[in-house]
């Protein structure tokens, strides 16, 4: 597999996933300011990879920083990291996580390299944890599948999405690993087909059966194809289970419902927003209309026609049978059970 | 509005819509066997348009038998064109009703050009009665509509779907003219895409306001937008209303049910298929996996990926609001008020 992005002390080099699959191609980010510019192009993308990524560019940031003050320009910079999409709560938790470590490393004295060493550590620290929360999710979700499983997803939640192996798509390769999974369908995940992309790039390398459908295709195939169950990853998830996720999870979780089929969502602790009591107030991302006109630069819609291009919907908790994460699986009642689990991790 | 098809006596020439928005370009058929390309290729498509298509093949093909035995040489073009795409029962309804006028008139004595004239005549009028159909549907749907409607569709179940005004879209344009239509957001209907390069193009050049959304969009979209209902067109609809239709719509039809807004459906009285007791036995076409695999000529999927393409999916009745038909409005019980109405009329 891929590495999605690899830590090189003076970059952080990210894998261009806008070219994939047919090109593979590194980016190397030697501030901050690429990062964040990788972010907002979808280069690399995914909560937890984003989160990761977020974080090496805060370490980027700090070792740039030549005079004081330097707290408030470290925070400018989160700031500015933030603002480079909205939806994904792990973007502003990677930029958060370094700036409160270097604001009490800072108050206990320590200044320049010996500063942003520790930053460093803190940063690989985040992408190692990802990796091995990932496969706890993956344990902990590989139970919950039945033997010989056919399994739906929706854009990419896998290794690609994470610092590796993946959340949901972790979930479906430790059941893998397992003699577990039949076959993986893969909604291919328009305007920007992630699922096609990604999704099926990554496990048809790995040897994971996979089938591209488009994402009209879904609910036919669930019928179709008896597919067990559906797992997707999270971008924000509130205190009370409403998620988050690529656009069109909403429209699958509807049709898991009404063919009473479980709806997994897979997802690490970082992703949980206890800010928010619902999903009401989830800022959600719109991007450009040619997404959705153009592909590949062909033309594919009028010019006279508008556009409403959301890049997430947020799929209401009662929908959801359970969230898998790497401290537990929570199911409903998910108020509670979400801050129970919760308490001493977020 | 372009036309969908124009008889010239000698020939039909077709607007190839696989080229539209971009290309407008005709295609003239000398032959039944050049029709049959355009239906299989989709250079016409949609179940009324592909209805009268074969109707005017069933004519050139009848005019080239130079010898006896004529109607069973007429049998086998019939048979040939019916072959083309097995989902949309209105192609061979077409084939069969000009085939049964062939039959009984051969059988009263008549040969040759005068005969050939009457099926001419009759192909004419399954066009022109066609386009007629579609304008009783948009009075009686556009009653059904609230005034400043918003309307979510899928694929094209517009006038170029039909011989004019369209189906789903016959119903939109009247209410348009009756100025009920605030917005209609048009699915862009993977893999074909004929939403996005078909309806809405329809839509917008005639000025009727018209939002492009990718497939995943659609529960959202209904939900943000306030939605008033979904419109849809047919391909075949079975004794008891389950009705297949272009892949996609049974996940609307589910989201819509789910979030309690009407789904209705507008087709002609050639859509049905009495002689079905259910959607279980609807033939659904598969079509090449390529038309997953690549996007306006890109290649967007793995070649070690799978590929599942039907491009239809059986709706069940019990999610359909009420089915528009030129004859009449139907709602539940389908079996019983569907044969009612269409008793003496299939």
């Amino acid at each position: 597999m891929l590495d999605t992005m690899v830590w090189g002390g003076d970059r952080l080099t990210i894998l261009d996933q806008t070219k994939l699959p047919a090109v593979t191609e590194y980016i190397d980010c030697f501030d901050h300011l690429r990062v964040k510019e990788a972010i907002a192009r979808l280069e690399v993308r995914g909560a937890p990879a984003i989160g990761a990524a977020a974080a090496f560019a805060m370490v980027l940031g700090a070792k740039h920083i030549e005079h004081e003050p330097f707290l408030s320009q470290l925070e400018e910079i989160a700031a500015d990291l933030e603002s480079a999409r909205p939806t994904a709560v792990n973007l502003a938790w990677g930029c958060r996580t370094v700036y409160e470590l270097a604001a009490k490393l800072y108050g206990e004295g320590l200044r320049g390299t010996p500063l942003v060493k520790k930053l460093e550590a803190k940063a690989l620290s985040i992408y190692e944890e990802d990796i091995a929360a990932n496969k706890k999710m993956g344990d902990l979700g590989a139970a919950l599948l039945p033997n010989d499983a056919t399994v739906l997803t929706h854009c990419n939640a896998g290794a690609l999405a994470t610092c590796g192996w993946g959340t949901a798509m972790g979930v479906v390769r430790s059941a893998f690993y397992r003699g577990k999974i039949k076959m993986v369908y893969s909604d291919e995940t328009r305007p920007l087909l992630q699922g096609a992309r990604l999704t099926a790039y990554e496990l048809a390398e790995e040897g994971i059966p996979v089938t591209c459908i488009t994402d009209g295709m879904a609910a036919w195939t669930m019928k179709q194809k008896k597919v067990d169950c559906v797992i997707v990853g999270a971008d924000r998830i509130a205190a009370n289970g409403d998620t988050a996720n690529k656009i069109g999870t909403f429209n699958l979780a509807l049709a898991a419902k009404a063919l009473h089929i479980p709806f997994y969502v897979a997802a690490p602790a970082s992703t949980f927003d206890l800010h928010l009591a619902d999903g009401s107030t989830i800022p959600i991302e719109e991007r450009s209309p040619l997404e959705v006109k153009t592909f590949a630069g062909s033309v594919v819609a009028p010019e006279k026609a508008a556009v409403f291009n959301p890049a997430f919907d947020v799929t209401p908790a009662d929908l959801i049978t359970a969230i898998i994460t790497e401290i537990g699986v929570i199911t409903p009642p998910y108020e509670k059970n979400i801050a129970r689990l919760l308490r001493n991790e977020v």
